[in-house]
């Protein structure tokens, strides 16, 4: 689904992807960071663990957040698509001040909530000014193109990255995760040849894109985001490639991001931010 | 991308999806409607063939159309990126009454056009008003999420479809087209189920769905458009499912519409429209 309409006065929410495996116990800043945005010590989190299949994927968050400070935690598992229609658990999205998807199996969150009044609802009040985000798998299911599995390795292959339609809390920026643990670039780069209107964000692991209500995202935790702009692309192969041939991409623009630096996408331009900042 | 917002007092052109091989000599009321919807005697008619890599696919739509009534036809190839940014194109973008794409590869189309100002303009264009359509891979760049490319059967299987980013005229759609003729209600079906959020139209060939402004669509033509509509879905493997796997789906709402009926995605009813106010 497209991004819910932003009403006159309002500002939309900010959207959190994170690469998976953030740091939880010495220095867990980006989590950190989500709780501050949240509300701090009036946070009311809701913790979404369908990605996953593993029972206590919601509870270490539950358990990590009111460490870091959240007034209250509730984890609310959506087993069945059943459940993105009842009443109890669309007034517990109804009264979060932030949503986070935990990581596991990106198509189990689009293919269980897709559709749901919950995933419009989520749409809603993140465009009412909620914070939502989400780790690997809850990362991926943030954008209206979905990168729902692929392959590994750095060249663009023409079958090499399978799209599904995700949670669409913004169509503008494509999200990959475990970007340099698992050599994604190739992924990444395949589905921007499919179709280069989108800014592709590769997270690498306890690596954080925070995207603020402006379309400025700015990086948290201790690897790199690579950011790829397919917008001055002069030519792709894409059309003639079949299987596993490589795909040839003329003119991408490439940034690779640390803690502090920025991407405003309405100029597509990059920033050091805060790292400049810190210098003066 | 998302489709254009469209202004206060506007309303949003119609958007013409046609299955391929639609009838051009004998009974052409497919192209001969869209022609009434372009305008008719007013009608300036842009035809974009760059799907195609036949030299002759613009020119004989260009024809077809003159014959039928155009006031004006034009054919604008766009071979490279850079045909998206000219100046002289997006002119002609900006005083067509009507946009058609030619049949052939989509990818051709996602790749060259995707996040140039030409697919941008028209995104704004067919807000604005005007009508859009396309035969075949000019059918399947119209939404937001389009099928690529897939495998033929009847049953849907984890790897049986690509999804890409389309054209995004609407977002409401999943389109797919030679439809019977290539078997291919299985990889309408995956895709849905990645994320149900969507209506699927598989469209026959020589059979088009005009869909208005209301997203009320009407089906014209000698096939059928079979609609699945998955806001009911009750559940969903596909989130298990890997590979060749089959994909189980429960509690899909399924409508084959012929010439004259209707569905509304506003309510998500099929109606036997003309066919019904024929009988009385």
């Amino acid at each position: 689904m497209c991004p819910s309409k932003v009403a006159q006065g309002d500002e939309r929410g900010w959207i959190v992807p994170i690469g998976g495996a953030e740091n939880k116990d010495g220095d867990p800043r980006i989590l950190a960071r989500f709780v501050a945005l949240a509300g701090g010590p009036r946070a009311e989190i809701l913790v979404i663990p369908t990605a996953s299949q593993l029972r206590d994927a919601g509870s270490r968050y539950g358990q990590l957040f009111g460490e870091l400070g959240a007034q209250r935690v509730e984890v609310v598992d959506f087993q069945t698509r059943h459940d993105g229609h009842d009443p109890e658990r669309l007034a517990r999205i109804e009264r979060a001040s932030a949503i986070f998807f935990t990581g596991g199996n990106q198509l189990r969150l689009s293919s269980v909530l897709g559709g749901t009044p919950a995933a419009q609802l989520i749409r809603a009040r993140n465009a009412a000014g909620i914070t939502v985000g989400g780790s690997s798998a809850g990362a991926a299911i943030l954008s209206e193109h979905m990168i729902a599995y692929g392959g590994e390795g750095a060249c663009p292959r023409a079958d090499s990255v399978h799209l599904a339609p995700g949670l669409g809390l913004t169509n503008r920026f494509l999200i990959d995760q475990h970007f340099r643990q698992r050599d994604r670039l190739g992924r990444l780069l395949a589905a921007l040849a499919y179709n280069p209107f989108a800014v592709g964000i590769g997270l690498d692991e306890d690596t954080a894109a925070f995207i603020g209500p402006d379309n400025t995202l700015e990086v948290e935790g201790s690897g790199s985001v690579t950011v790829v702009d397919a917008g001055a692309l002069g030519f792709s192969s894409m059309a003639d490639a079949g299987g596993r041939d490589p795909v040839c991409m003329l003119g991408l623009t490439l940034h690779v991001l640390i803690a502090g630096a920025t991407f405003d996408l309405a100029t597509r331009t990059a920033s050091p931010g805060a790292l400049l900042a810190d210098r003066t």
